[in-house]
């Protein structure tokens, strides 16, 4: 398989997820957390799929197309080492979404931030919440949900936040 | 449409012409060129369909993963406006296959590189040959030929240079 082919996958794989996870938050309160611009065709794609929410983005250095790129209200720019933590207090229990996509080409690297963002977002995230990542998190608290129809395992990694599910709380109103 | 999901439908596309192109020349001699290599997926992709044609990159700042990158005698570095004037005198009437993937962000300087790469290519082309481009060339002399099933018109151009086509060539061995 070229590079090419395992490229398509993974962003098809990641698109599925996207859509998925966007359906399975419907019924729950909270924000969207993007950790990574690039430029920016996830966040035109989860700003399309969730017109409603508020939508945060981390990023280092922006620099996408102007159409995907957030206001300042909704851009965090920094290292994530840096603006993560900050955003703990005002954000504590209230993101109903992250996607991660941070990856560089040093995988050791990308396995590092992977530790620290698994340590760091704990207490953001909302009951019955959605983590996307790629490369995996180590969240213990969390429970790893299957991949939707067609996506290959391990392609990316989906997490669901213990406390209401999507379905107890669409229930509930 | 999110620029996630028309970023998926172009790389596709891409790959499909890449392919069905790869097939298309199996009865032509010659060389293939790529004109940009960025991180070198179609390059790897052309080298694993290609197994056994020789495949020159033309690239300005080469910084692919080290998989995909040409060794110095496949590999021109500079501007396609020297580089590729310069490959005329050596590679005259023997590239089967020219793939042109130079696309940045400013449109505008995408047209008026393709105009210039239309001008320099002819002299370049085996009879039969094929280009595959995105935004289209300006190239009078050559037949635009429809795009493999499920591509979108206007995804991407493909050109046949006259002469004897992939067929005829076969027939004559
Ligand atoms: C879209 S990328 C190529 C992507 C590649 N086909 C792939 O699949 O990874 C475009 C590349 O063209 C190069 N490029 C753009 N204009 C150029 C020029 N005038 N001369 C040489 N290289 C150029 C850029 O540096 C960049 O690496
Ligand atoms: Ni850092
Ligand atoms: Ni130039």
């Amino acid at each position: 398989m070229s590079r090419l082919d395992s490229f398509i996958r993974r962003i098809t794989a990641q698109r599925e997820c996207l859509n998925e996870a966007a359906r399975a938050i419907e019924g729950l309160d909270g924000v969207v957390f993007e950790l990574g611009l690039g430029n920016g065709r996830t966040y035109h794609h989860l700003r399309e799929r969730l017109p409603d929410r508020e939508i945060f983005v981390f990023e280092r250095s922006p620099a996408a197309h102007p159409d995907c790129m957030p206001d300042a209200e909704h851009l965090f720019v920094g290292d994530v080492h840096d603006t993560l933590p900050a955003a703990v207090e005002r954000f504590r229990g209230q993101v109903a979404l992250l996607h991660c996509d941070l990856g560089t080409g040093d995988l050791a690297g990308n396995r590092r931030l992977a530790d620290f963002i698994s340590e760091t977002i704990p207490p953001l995230m909302a009951p019955g919440a959605l983590v996307l990542t790629d490369p995996a998190f180590d969240l213990p608290q969390a429970e790893r949900q299957a991949l939707p129809d067609g996506v290959e395992p391990d392609r990316y990694y989906v997490y669901r936040w213990p406390g209401r599910t999507a379905e107890t709380a669409r229930a509930a109103g």
